[in-house]
């Protein structure tokens, strides 16, 4: 492998100088500069990106933050943001925090003693002190944790109108909200937006909370389908939770969407893969997570960010499960 | 933050001792020791991983070869990889490589420049020389790459035998497969074991091949029901796969699994969200990944390895897809 010396000796300048040229610091005649860079080039020298971390403090890894990859919302926002780190020569470590605080903490210790640059915090705990107090940038990706951090989510609210108005104009009458957990952003706002859409129309409706897992969601439907026969209308807080309220209408024999139309909220692939396929509020999930990476490669080159509230419009996503008479 | 200058101070040491009893190499009297490593406790110091990283050629960081995380079964090898890597002290970088050989490539260039400990590859290229030169230990997980290197895999033939053994005891008389892309090992060998099992039992099949995706796998089983309307059983070579002839099934207007059954092959958590519910062979997909993760810090540790074929048994998961009459 070619080092430092090699280039020195072929440049016939001193290594010192070679550091230089390399660091883009103190002083380099341009004659020596050309001569190093030559030499670099013929040797394809590749310089060592653990010493030029040490000397930088820098080490082109950025953290991202999930609750758990194997939900199927993570994958997608982490493709995203491992595209838009690799064009720019960033690496992305992986790390599944549960949402448990003492997890945050530990990555964040071990990523700090790396020299990571940034983070890309997508989970929610309830205390934000430790991320507060981190010394390297710090991104929120469908979460809001604080004014002072750059924030990347969709337009929750507005997104629930859209899918409650849908389900009404398709003509439901009695409709069930099967919320997220409160104290989650992006639920708390879907929430809102429902509540907002069906007192303007004066439509029964009935809420509960349902996670956002598909066994908490089946058993909550289920029970709905018990004690409110008559629902015939499903606003899933999200895709998973939507699927969920398929398998608990297939085994309380409902027909979706003749018997009970159900809407949900993402837009994960999974939502094409059910039967009948699944209509959605759909979040540009990619463009998200692009954009996510992007402000954090801003603020890692110490550039002025735009704004530091960055909300993507959902759109509505009308497939088979809100819609036709089978 | 506490420097290595002020563990030696209050050790009453020199630097040069601090840095032998953190490295461990070089002679070092215990006495000398005792007091570093109090010293170490009672100032919380936490050695500069980058500067060790330079002094020992080694990171702590382990690089994770995915085609795409965003494909529903790897966030799940995903979890299982960093679960185990975190709790002995790495860190995994995500590596989407579209199972493209330039990107593998690319990301070996940089994981080595950052003195990654190792590799576990879990994509297909055709060619594997850029993974056989490369000088650090590696893992191949959910496929085969060569002898000298430790693979983790699940009994795909034997999976593939009782997956179609349960559809022949089911009843079915003309069974379809949709096989995943030629070449790649895990699809091959699930081919072998249907075509054995089937030729055991005389049983009227047809075999096409429907990639690995929903969409390519819907349109493939249209096309088989159009032009063989008797086919009664399908047994598809992924859940992904499954989902799609189960949306095709919708289409066509065949119950599920009243005219035709299904039954896929992975056991991703996917099964469970569709309607009705997916009968499969589950591999043990979080052992898998804790495996792969195990070995490649056992050969990071210089270890010697109990075996180099590490294959896992499946087992038949029988939901809804396959069995009763509605």
């Amino acid at each position: 492998m070619t080092t430092i010396k090699d280039v020195a000796k072929q440049a016939n300048v001193s290594v010192a100088t070679v550091s230089r040229v390399l660091n883009q610091k103190g002083y380099v005649s341009k004659q020596a500069e050309r001569s190093v860079k030559n030499a670099i080039k013929s040797l394809n020298y590749k310089p060592n990106a653990v010493a030029r971390s040490l000397y930088h403090k820098t080490s082109g890894i950025i953290g991202l933050f999930v609750p758990d990859i194997s939900n199927p919302f993570f994958p997608e926002l982490a493709r995203a943001v491992e595209d838009a780190a690799t064009s720019e020569g960033f690496t992305v470590v992986l790390c599944n925090t549960d949402s448990k605080q003492e997890k945050e903490e530990k990555y964040i210790q071990v990523l700090q003693q790396k020299y990571a640059d940034g983070l890309i915090i997508a989970t929610g705990t309830d205390s934000i002190e430790h991320i507060l107090s981190t010394n390297i940038p710090v991104v929120a990706l469908d979460r809001y944790i604080s004014d002072h951090i750059p924030t990347v989510v969709s337009s929750n609210k507005a997104g629930a109108i859209d899918a409650t108005e849908h389900l009404i104009a398709q003509g439901c009458q009695f409709i069930a909200h099967l919320r997220g957990p409160k104290g989650v952003t992006s639920a708390d706002d879907r929430y809102t937006g429902f509540k907002q859409a069906i007192e303007d129309h004066s439509i029964a409706h009935v809420v509960v909370e349902a996670g956002f897992e598909i066994g908490q969601s089946e058993v909550a439907t289920r029970n709905l389908f018990e004690k409110y026969p008559s629902i015939d209308g499903i606003f899933a807080g999200s895709d998973v939770t939507a699927a969920g309220a398929m398998r608990a209408a297939y085994q309380c024999k409902r027909a979706v969407p003749k018997d009970v139309k159900i809407i949900g909220f993402d837009g994960i692939s999974l939502g094409e893969m059910l039967t009948p396929s699944l209509s959605t509020i759909q979040q540009p999930i990619y463009e998200m997570g692009q954009q996510a990476a992007k402000l954090l490669m801003m603020m890692i080159e110490k550039k002025e960010l735009p704004s530091y509230w960055h909300e993507f419009s959902t759109t509505l996503k009308i497939r088979e499960t809100s819609t036709g008479s089978e």
